[in-house]
């Protein structure tokens, strides 16, 4: 009112131009600022952007603009990072060519290029934003649960992020890291200021658009990082939520496309091919892509994969643990994060170094020459006899060492294993679902070579004998691996999209069900999960798999209570809690924002002999997404009952 | 206990032997029944049974053979119904053929045969169980939602609706009505019994199982209808519920995925192809699918799909109004079904009796032939220049007639809008998914062909030029047109599974997006809201695009109060809650399952003078959903805000 005040006293001369062009627009705050110099020209201006303000709402929403823009921000972003990082790669390519004949030389300029890049990375990223590091996917997760982490969103940080991942990625396939996470991350920065944007624009309520344009970002980011919209969009709602409203169905597909059209459009534009196309398209045949009893083997193969994902999800959180725990590694992770990036990268790459074990593990390709090759439908082991034609292939790394394709591949997934555990304690900005997809497809590589193996000539389909196809093995083994470490399905269709071939898609979705099938047995956690338990995020979906001994209450039974504890609640608040509720369930509302989140119940039990009654404290960590619905805790709850999970530690 | 009393009393000499094999599960419904006779025998094989359900219960829980046994099932009624069908339009078009040269006895052959099986199909819905007519997507909606409708689940109305939807089909193209909706339906119907038989096996509470295996088997029924597990899921989420659960992803593919593979192994088996492929798989050119410019023709495609379906749904709207309304219509629909049917499909196959105005719409060819025709990625025009080639292709109908196949496109839209209306009315067992997807694919076709005529040569992409696809343009405008009638983003996927063909992704889901835009410009009901809304069936996740006047009220301001009326109350009570209150809100509870939603504002509308005070009325149709989740009607409040549509009608 005042605001409005002032601007009536002020610019009584342009008042009247202003009433006509729209009176009543004149309370959005962008708008209504007074900007003191210049008043004739502003006016003009402000009139002209009233006018462009109505033309755009007639056509749709102002929201509905914020979501293309952040579609082609986005992709744009993707663009530049992938152009920025193939010329570093390439850069490492040609120091490495040029000093080709002294191997120590190259040995260095093999080893130190890589280090330098993760040394430039961590230090950059501790210095300027201590949060960049890791995927960030943890971070939205419970920023979109409700979490209030405006740190998270700040534009420091997005450069941050933005300058760590290229560095990272350019560190290239020794070090093993991909981009979808952080880009769900930087998407989501975005997002949030142009869902800030669209408020200012709009007289809507802030907390709606912003928290929509979150929801819609995080679709967007593995979109416009992969040109998945359908993929993408799926992953998100998979990984981020524990339902999915379906209003956020249409921005979210709608971004998404915006997204993928931009990225491919500028690869066109950019001269990578001649219309809009997948990311690494194949080529299978298309007559007879399978023989229906393979899907037997892409049974097996899922089963495979769910059973090294077992083993790798749990090597992950041992280390995730270990550096949690170990003196040593906290305090190089703490103070000389610089230090720590270049040792473990310097050893990783002397690892790899092609004249060394690298030979036999194809490390001269790239991350996407490595896709590439393991998609490719052709058979290494006929291709090594003929090897003088095709020259150029990424796949032909794979049969210049000389020992069989098979050999190779099991030293590449042995060493890869614990490489890519290790990689993930590296404090930089990185992504962990690419290296697990490309794993995932050399695992499906090796399963496919193997069936070329046992049976050279194929497979009888009736007179004829069809080849084997082990690019269809390697797809499916990429979808089904990395479904099975992040617990999704929607893999499926991120492989799909990536390679533009549909004719496998019910042996890949097989395949990614009998693996997630293998991985969700235990009812261990989720990697992402992992990741929020580690950094003590809340993450109360996934909580009743990671935790299943914790009861879940009936939300009858405790919506009827009255009586609620703070979290920072002293040990006499608690006491008196316990006397005055006749009920044995509490609930426990946490209203500090970064909640950590189980620390409270282990205050808790050393007491619970003294009230003489058996009391169970309900863990509630999202006073702030329940204040932003006006719905109080008991919103959450009964939001929350249809996952199942709802987190309640019984202390019987 | 008094069963397991029964039991030990009766049954004391295999008590022991049961002991033996598994104490902990005599309680289980199916195992603990004393079977009379033969004791002994019985003994044995409930002895082998429960080492059976133990085996079983190792690998995974009972309620996934659930899953994938529904999946199975419904994969083989689906390749039963197709089978029959196949084999009674067979039959037609050998009578029809059998005929040549007397074109009296052709006209009756064409008319009549369609015309008695709709009657058949009528009468026989219509006598054995009234209930089945129509598509069964709203009523499924209305079970998920919570509904009880036990007669809806009948093992009679499986069989009814299973064969009159055969009947349905083999009519043919002529009445052009489609089997998506009733497979919905029916894979309900085997998901309730496979869910019941979960339960008598398993010790599990017996909603849950049933309502999950409900939510289950909705995907299934889309995904084994055309072998598209993925679009099959997304569809039933977007069609069904306002927000989904994660924890019925999982199920919901796993289930998918196997009636996919049935159905798709049957084929095979079958001899309809050599290996799982899709149903109608097309061959478009991959090196160069389109040029990149060409998606403003998408574009404008989507838009233009967008506002023929609102257009349709307008025709859609009215007819289903004027059903309702009109004395004739009401009399002939309730009491004379299947004279009603026959005449409206001798009407409609009079019409399209290929000597007279058929030849003109390619009638002679099937459903599946004409999307089959529409989808084929040769350019018509030049191909009826020479025609002499291939004279087996279902795509030479059109150019069969003399005249430009452009013009015979618009002849075959005009006739197909108001007969594809009319055909609605129709009151037998029917999905109306399918015509309108093939009539979204004419249109696309139209477009494409029309872009062929404006430039026969094709696009100009650098050098060379690069012929336009209009089989791609049928497939954007069939996943377009679909998805603008059904307001689903889905069909997307649904199109590319059923054609198998990928590179077209990001143009199909532009146009789709567009088209959704459109259509849901208006505020508009979509087709199965409008189908909702004549059968007074609640829905409420759309209500409020139905009515957008309703206002929405936090939910904050509602779970406070505590005045509950029932939706049968007479005036009396209405008064006492009014008087009682001091809140201006009431809670309208629904105690009678099959609610009729708004008959009850109407009710009140004279009254509201009064009360001297502003009341709001809140329909809150889902008191036996919430009974089931222990939450009260509160619960269901909360859990629908998340999709911004809760009904609440305002009297002020």
């Amino acid at each position: 009112m005042e605001e409005k005040g002032v601007h009536r006293g002020g610019e009584n001369n342009n008042q009247e131009q202003e009433n006509q062009s729209d009176t009543s627009h004149n309370r959005s705050p962008l708008l209504s600022n007074p900007w003191k110099p210049c008043r004739r020209h502003h006016a003009v201006v402000k009139g002209w952007l009233l006018k462009l303000r109505c033309c755009l709402v007639t056509v749709c929403g102002i929201e509905w603009y914020g979501y293309a823009a952040l579609g082609i921000l986005t992709a744009v972003l993707s663009f530049l990072m992938d152009f920025s990082v193939a010329k570093l790669l390439r850069a490492h390519r040609w120091l490495y060519t040029m000093l080709e004949g002294n191997i120590l030389l190259q040995f260095f300029s093999w080893t130190l290029y890589p280090a330098c890049l993760c040394a430039v990375s961590s230090s950059f990223s501790h210095n300027i934003c201590p949060f960049s590091t890791g995927s960030g996917i943890p971070e939205v997760r419970a920023m979109l649960a409700g979490i209030e982490m405006p740190h998270y969103l700040s534009l420091t940080h997005l450069f941050t992020k933005f300058l760590g991942l290229i560095c990272t990625l350019a560190a290239g396939s020794t070090v093993f890291l991909g981009k979808v996470g952080p880009f769900v991350h930087l998407s989501t920065m975005v997002g949030a200021y142009l869902g800030n944007l669209c408020t200012l624009i709009q007289d809507k309520k802030k907390e709606n658009a912003v928290g929509e344009m979150l929801v819609v970002a995080a679709a967007v980011g593995v979109a416009s990082c992969f040109g998945a919209p359908i993929g993408g969009v799926l992953f998100s709602v998979e990984v981020m939520s524990s339902h999915f409203a379906l209003r956020h169905y249409c921005p979210g597909f709608f971004s998404a496309a915006c997204g993928a059209l931009t990225f491919r459009l500028l690869a066109v534009w950019g001269g990578d091919g001649e219309t809009l196309q997948a990311l690494f398209k194949t080529s299978f045949p298309t007559a007879l892509p399978f023989y229906p009893l393979e899907i037997l083997l892409f049974a097996f193969l899922g089963l495979l994969c769910g059973a090294v994902s077992c083993c790798y999800l749990f090597c992950h959180r041992w280390i995730l643990r270990f550096t949690k725990t170990n003196p040593f590694f906290i305090k190089m992770l703490t103070t000389e994060k610089g230090l720590y990036s270049a040792m473990v990268a310097f050893f990783l790459a002397s690892l790899t170094f092609p004249h060394f074990a690298g030979q036999y593990m194809a490390s001269k390709n790239t991350m996407k020459e490595l896709l590439t090759s393991f998609l490719d439908s052709r058979q290494w082991s006929s291709q090594s006899h003929n090897a003088s034609e095709q020259l150029e292939q990424p796949s032909l790394e794979w049969t210049s060492s000389g020992i069989h394709v098979c050999l190779s591949l099991v030293f590449f997934l042995l060493m890869k294993m614990w490489m890519l555990v290790l990689a993930c304690t590296l404090p930089l900005p990185a992504g962990y679902f690419m290296p697990v997809f490309v794993y995932g497809a050399a695992l499906g590589r090796l399963v496919g070579e193997g069936a070329v193996y046992l049976s050279p000539t194929g497979v009888a389909s009736g007179p004829q004998w069809v080849p084997v196809n082990p690019g269809g093995y390697a797809l499916a083994g990429a979808a089904a691996f990395s479904g099975a470490v992040t617990h999704t399905l929607s893999p499926v269709l991120v492989a799909i999209e990536l390679t533009g071939q549909f004719s496998h898609a019910v042996p890949i979705l097989v395949a990614t069900l009998l693996a997630n099938a293998v991985a969700r047995s235990g009812h261990r956690p989720s990697f992402y999960d992992a990741l929020s338990i580690s950094k003590r995020l809340p993450h109360l979906p996934s909580l009743k798999k990671a935790c299943p001994q914790l009861p879940s209450t009936p939300v009858g039974q405790v919506v009827v209570k009255s009586v609620l504890l703070q979290k920072a609640a002293g040990p006499l608040e608690v006491e008196r809690a316990v006397k005055t509720s006749t009920e044995t369930q509490i609930p426990v509302v946490d209203t500090s924002a970064h909640s950590q989140g189980f620390t409270f119940n282990s205050r808790l039990r050393g007491d619970r002999r003294k009230w003489g009654k058996e009391i169970t404290f309900i863990i509630c960590n999202f006073e702030h997404f329940v204040e932003k619905e006006r719905v109080g805790w008991k919103g959450i709850v009964l939001a929350h009952i249809c996952t199942g999970s709802f987190p309640c530690v019984s202390h019987g």
